[in-house]
């Protein structure tokens, strides 16, 4: 195939890096040309990340600007405040960028310095990019050079509100996410925090006075209501690897409206979103390694709440997922390319 | 010591059976005469449970009315709809009764029955029953012949809104309970769906149409607040054992409040309330295997909304050592005997 | 693409069951025509399996010889005992089988008998049966109309244990495997034993005393070695969904062979058996979900004892996967067709 | 209680000194007097490990010879080669001590600075300490000043093959240990491999080529036996908190023996050695959170290999419980003081 891609990584040893990895090395348009990591570069990848063995043949390397600017697309999978420092050389040459951190997910520059602790290094570019929740923003996608990769719980929050919200049918300012998350979305540093005898076989909340998700998913909301946006978002760690359930709260406007026909209708062209038959319950299992978001919409009995059940796998549509769904759009593949996966039940 | 009671349990197969063993098999003024079983009769208890080796020499044995008369304490740990049938017998002969199932729980003999969908043996005994939760009903208990252990969900989200609405500060009418728990709250039979491969690596809602602990949940609200009870209840099957984590929702009627000051004084005296420092996140790991339920309350930025965390070990506060607890004020024992548990952590 | 072949599954909603959708669904050269299930007939496979919601629009059907016969390939994913009664009238009508249980795994029908408890429906096909591990019998495999896919530790052991046996550098007489299996290898039945809150957070070994594999295991070494087999196999279950850990001990005739040649020699060509470099221990991570079975050779300090570790996802290499493996070579397709899967990590 | 001892623990913040702190915090006879961490002094114990609130009341402090030197009993919950240069000095002011790290395990000093990388501070102890299992050494404990408590792998390997091998009755040169532990047993420290994302849902081996353990298992069997030791030990990563399961084989030296009874008779008097009935195959949860090992020992069918199960916690019976267990036997206490725990079962 002549008209591959050619991709590179910035920072491929945490999770949504090596996600990447098992999403692109199968990728039928896309030829994985560098993945960086000051840490590890010389050693192999696959010696990291043995699943890989036999479909990767790559060693990490430094981070080197004329390599990367030879790729028709560079992910960055780096902790925040990276990216940002490096994107603007990159586009100035011609590489498009997915930022699967947080750079440019805020359009204020003022509210990402109040939330991530330090100054924007191209605050200018806040306006050019194009948030990439494909369910939202595709037209613009399709000609984007720099794309925000959503977080994860915004991109299972944003989905479940969407609807009530597009539809003016709910009180926005008494919304209520209620989230639990697998430890993986902590990601793979060395944490006391994240080891197995610390978070398996419990359950906790965390960050309730603030979390970097809470602003994030505020402008989302805001740009699809034309209301005001009051948002309590409460995560939880949750004792399993993998997976997002959002369950998502708002007081409804006036009686019961035929929500189920409102989702479906939202979501009936979107390859991703799956709304749920009435009355279902999805389990984040039904999504683990694929890129399916699956909602249900729940009026319970008193009749003054609606309830919404919304679970991705968190390093999938959270992640490395939409990554590549986003990268699918912006190079013009089948939107679904290299992410027909079903979910890994049991 | 001359002055132990006897103690009788029917039904001592399930986990709430195995627990309550464990704690009577070392409290310090119980004997244990009988465990019932019907389809175990004449299997030692320490065959099914090995951890009951050395600390229990007891056989599973047939129900036996006149042997269960003979106790000064029956505790039924048995599928709803089965102690309402031997309770009056026994209570008539002078025994003391803890009913760990729902049998005794609601007032109503109507709202029971939609519930539980049958009708209920002993309607007459309804309003007699104390339920169970030391934290309010402290005084009845000690004199109660009937004791209606509360349910697991119902122990943590009373106990985390109860200071709220006993003071009046929330909108009562817009609660949201989003509760977590393990999967040994779904009992110890045979069912798919609790299977490991089913539970395990997955987080779910389940039965958000309806869940036969909302009308218990809202009978105790309703009897702490002079306002109306609207209540929204989503429980969800968690990766883990043991453990319930409740995280409420309220929206504050005006301003901030000292919440963190109400919390501390209204459990300053309850042994197996604690409420945790402002800003803390407990984890259901802090009460695994003990009798405790640990709060914390939280007002986020955005000022209109309470959160509160509660959790509990659902097969302890939220069952077994619950029902001890009762047994110890009932007998005038001190509250903490064969409760003096710490967590088990990691 | 007309050369799609039609393929029947009975015994469709266990594990090995839905794992075979999984796999099936997506694979370039198959068409599911029919899903048998005698309980769930009429019900959409994607209801009882909603990660298949979008890839599977099929329902469970009434097994019905007519309809299975018309199949080019049928495979059973029963219980022991079930496909033994229909494979005859099928074989003769011309689809081929390939069993996932153990109806024709052993070659004498008095061993079948006597692990199986009862009598063999059709043993005269005993011998016809070919024993679907390609890495022994890949030849064989190309044209036969009748495939016995191997069992799970079966698997994982044979694979660890042939080079040493083919070789005879081991005393094949003190063969001792310890083998580790997620939960899922016991089956989605509804039990008690296999309760995610009797299973999680626990370790135990079981059949001692005999398990139905060991024939199975000892058949293939023997044939492989010139040597009598003296094996002592202890399975363990392991609290995780999927996995299987073979953990081998043979003692070496006399010192120190290159055994890390031999191991990479005897698989070099095989694209699904993976050694890895010397020195490495394998996680069962690295084959969640795909059908490798990755291997490691050591000898110990004290150097009297090959250590050889062994690791496959149970429900791919160890059950489905393996049976698209062998259905690819008997059509003639490739062999890793619908099986480019990498592991699941994290 | 004015004859209780006064205690103190160096190294209190890694799983073996939250555990200590459990089981002594409900002891009858102890008075916790000092909690030692560089890292965390000044910090309350319980804010740390909230399990503990209402339990203990200290905080943790900088390490302090003098104050430590008025304790009776000093725990050091430390990495190795840190108690090897505090002992010398606390046992002159006639403190005694159990290390629950390394130090004084080994007895020959080349072999401990082999295995260990670094020259021992006090050879000159290592024949005054006794190795803290008291079903070898009870009688030496009870006025040992130095007790060199075992590591959780030994003990458990040691409690299952010692009745064989002060027997006679197997060839004590081709023993094998398949040990599998749960990943608390690597400690509390930050690192990436024992993250829940890397070890939950996975299982592998580690440590093939040589681990610490190795010698220390060696030198037990040896002096209990009186032909020469051949090992060969793999322990196992295993998905779950607590508890370690070992798996032994010997080659029988002649015919089949009733080793129940040799098991049954060698064990009757100990309080936390349970040997089940023949055919049992314990449970690690059987015994979570207690001091108890629990035994089961087979002749699987080819009649030529013994296999024994043994299950321990390995923070208990592996560390902390045999600490408290040794402290006991010490200082006069019942063996079973502040031990009577029952596992915690599911």
């Amino acid at each position: 195939m002549t008209d591959k891609i050619k991709v590179g990584i910035v920072g491929g040893t945490g999770y949504t890096g090596v996600e990447l990895l098992r999403l692109l090395a199968l990728h039928p348009s896309v030829e994985i040309v560098a993945i960086t990591s000051r840490s590890e570069a010389g050693m192999p990848v696959a010696q990291m990340f043995p699943n890989l063995r036999g479909y990767l043949d790559l060693a990490f390397s430094q981070p080197d600007s004329a390599v990367l600017a030879q790729c028709d697309l560079v992910f960055f999978a780096t902790p925040n405040g990276t990216a940002m420092k490096l994107v603007p050389e990159l586009l100035e040459k011609g590489t498009r960028i997915v930022d699967l951190a947080a750079d440019f997910r805020l359009r204020d520059e003022q509210e990402w310095q109040h939330w991530y602790g330090e100054s924007h290094a191209c605050p200018e570019l806040l306006d050019q990019a194009v948030y990439g929740l494909p369910e939202v923003n595709r037209a613009q996608l399709k000609t984007a050079n720099l794309v925000a990769n959503p977080g994860c719980y915004p991109t299972a929050v944003q989905l479940g509100f969407l609807p009530l919200l597009e539809a003016g049918l709910v009180d926005s300012e008494h919304l209520i996410a209620d989230t639990k998350s697998g430890v993986s979305g902590a990601g793979r540093g060395a944490n006391v925090g994240t080891l197995l005898s610390e978070t398996s076989e419990s359950m906790k909340a965390y960050g309730v006075a603030g979390h970097r998700h809470w602003p994030e998913i505020r402008q989302g909301l805001s740009l699809a209501s034309e209301s005001k946006i009051g948002l309590t978002f409460v995560p939880h760690l949750t004792p399993m690897i993998r997976g997002i359930h959002a369950t998502l709260y708002a007081p409804l406007k006036s009686g019961k409206k035929d929500l189920q026909n409102l989702y479906e209708s939202r979501y009936k062209n979107e390859p991703f979103v799956d709304v749920m038959p009435a009355g279902s319950h999805p389990e984040t299992r039904s999504v683990k390694g694929a890129n399916h978001c699956r909602l249900a919409v729940h009026v319970p009995a008193s009749g003054n709440t609606v309830v919404v059940l919304s679970v991705i796998d968190n390093l999938v549509k959270g992640a490395a997922g939409q990554a590549v769904q986003n990268m699918n759009i912006m190079f013009g593949f089948e939107e679904d390319a290299g992410l027909k996966i079903i979910g890994l039940v049991p």
